[in-house]
């Protein structure tokens, strides 16, 4: 990639309309915050070359915290470096306590070893099933058990989102226990502020990250700032004592460096845009809807999900690479994806849309695609 | 800390005689470091926005990798966004073939846990203890079974190293068997080209992290540029070979974020310094060797290893708050560590020198610290 991505991105010498990656509200190009990370490094060099825990909190890794903070109306949060680590840092927290834990067969690799560090029994249950979850707590779980169950918020390949209304009535049923789910796809994208999956749902209040000792089914969620949010980093909201204990959970506190500068810079201005520019997320959803029903007009199988991402399977795998090809060489980048966490066997199309894609650039792209199919 | 960090570092409104963190060579300011971060900004935006195995490679992580390759001699190099991920990229490829992982009680936090998910018995020898690791080896290993062992390679508070001659001394008798050292605090400190603890004792050639099927010992080395290389992120070096197997073992390469651009950008340009200004090396050295001499002659036990990190314990816990507290009001930072992996009850005072600390500034904090001791 020459350039950064957009809805235009330049690769390999070419420039392609570009429906790719997860640049979601399409901020990793945007003149403020790319000026924000250049300013940062020039003020605070590369990074503060300590741990968060030594001296290395610098005010603007403060100020993604501030933001993060504001942005999911909690009272804190923690920034880290490390997206891919998000799990791992809220679950040291709050995953040690759990008697047995229940990974959607298709979480992210992330989250299932996230999973694997708790020592605790870790099973998969079918993918987005309720009722397999609910089989294997009734098989598995002994009266007075702690049951944690993980998913992604937004599957990353598929869009498809984890059916939160229906694990919180099964674990109802199983109280105390707990529904953690890594919305790195549905941070900024899901729900009227975008704040993910459990807002999508309508379970984004105070209670989530900040669960009180008596709720029969403690919610978590954690996520990236890499993608719609526009910055760089792994970050976790929540209540001030929910974010002090998993701070000094896992080690990414003490024994990690901090984020850099340019990460922390550009992730506090992309908050701050994300937070003040609601018309963002309203183009986003308009794209969304558009590329969706368009697909389904050429005869595709695609619902109306509120994901940014998503993807189709067409017939065989190399008919999908003929598709890929056929589209790249009409100027559309739309990867072809044959192996990734919960795919079938032949691979699927996978499509992302994003804020800034035109309505013409959508239609340009249903045109090009129609007589491949 | 509001500014980079240096021998001189601004903290909570103060400029302090800064001997903390792990800036080793002082690049965290350096102009053009700065500058090649802020370049990289404006041409590529934040990131990618995708993995590297989708359309996540850009030229500055490309570059990366090749200067990563030349600094090391080796022919390839694997550059991803975390150091504390880097030796579960590595071990993904190379550990899984364990029978028995025996890690150093005080290896550093990333290490245990990348042990951990490799899903084979994992257990501790006594900090340093070659006997220890042998007669681990003879109680628990049955003929024909695969030892792996983990060490730190430098330890990030006492600085101590790994008795690297004597561990493969060990496992000669235990063949085929493999030594991995996490190298975080050695690369661009140890050896003549800054290699670090292999090289430091001899034993950087072709071999290291390109094993030979009829090697006796493999020897596997992993690390950050985000310590004395000057940038940010892992870094794997090896053969082309074992550099496609470690991009392929772990999901680093394709269901992780791509490094950001600035972090790529300052870690080329930090590689490339560090590979054309050997004198940062030998002023590190010069440093060093003072900083350890003259604490020791001021009756404090400090050995004249290699290391740019160390550590001393003097007396109890409060008294090392009193010197640490009295330093600081005289202008002097020299972090009291309370708890870390591999410290006893009491604590230590962790003292990190840097290439650009001048004679003065460092015959000033014996000064300063003489009357306290």
């Amino acid at each position: 990639m020459e350039g950064p991505p957009g809805p235009i991105t330049a690769i390999d010498g070419r420039r392609y309309v570009y429906f790719a990656g997860t640049g979601y509200l399409g901020l990793a190009g945007h003149p403020a915050v790319v000026e924000a990370g250049r300013e940062a490094l020039q003020r605070y060099g590369v990074h503060t070359a300590t741990s968060r825990s030594g001296f290395g909190n610098n005010p603007l890794t403060l100020l993604v915290e501030r933001r993060a903070a504001d942005f999911f109306g909690s009272e804190e949060a923690f920034y880290f470096s490390s997206g891919y680590a998000a799990n791992h840092v809220l679950l040291q927290a709050r995953g040690r306590g759990a008697d047995l834990v229940l990974a959607d067969e298709a979480s992210h690799y992330c989250l299932q070893e996230a999973a694997r560090l708790l020592g605790k029994p870790v099973e998969t249950f079918r993918h987005r099933s309720a009722e397999d979850l609910e089989a294997r707590l009734k098989k598995r779980l002994r009266r007075g058990q702690f049951p944690l169950v993980l998913s992604d918020g937004v599957f990353s390949v598929s869009g498809r989102l984890a059916p939160v209304p229906e694990y919180l009535r099964v674990l109802q049923n199983w109280a105390p226990s707990a529904l953690h789910l890594d919305d790195a796809h549905g941070f900024g994208v899901l729900g009227e502020q975008g704040r993910g999956v459990w807002e999508h749902f309508g379970f984004w209040d105070g209670r989530v990250n900040s669960p009180s000792p008596d709720a029969a089914v403690a919610r978590f969620v954690c996520g990236t700032l890499a993608k719609a949010l526009g910055g760089f980093g792994g970050i976790v909201p929540g209540s001030c004592a929910f974010v002090r204990e998993v701070r000094a959970a896992s080690h990414y506190y003490d024994g990690a460096s901090a984020p850099s500068s340019a990460d922390a810079g550009v992730s506090a201005a992309a908050l701050e845009i994300v937070r003040q520019q609601p018309e963002l997320r309203r183009q986003l959803r308009a794209n969304i809807r558009q590329l969706r029903q368009g697909l389904r007009a050429l005869g595709l199988e695609v619902d109306d999900g509120p994901a940014a991402n998503f993807s189709v399977e067409i017939g065989r795998a190399s008919h999908m690479r003929q598709i890929h090809d056929g589209l790249k060489a009409a100027g559309f980048l739309v990867p072809y994806v044959a192996a990734y966490s919960g795919l079938g066997p032949e691979g699927v199309l996978r499509f992302a849309v994003c804020a800034l894609h035109t309505p013409a650039m959508i239609e340009d792209l249903l045109s090009a695609l129609k007589p491949m199919i």
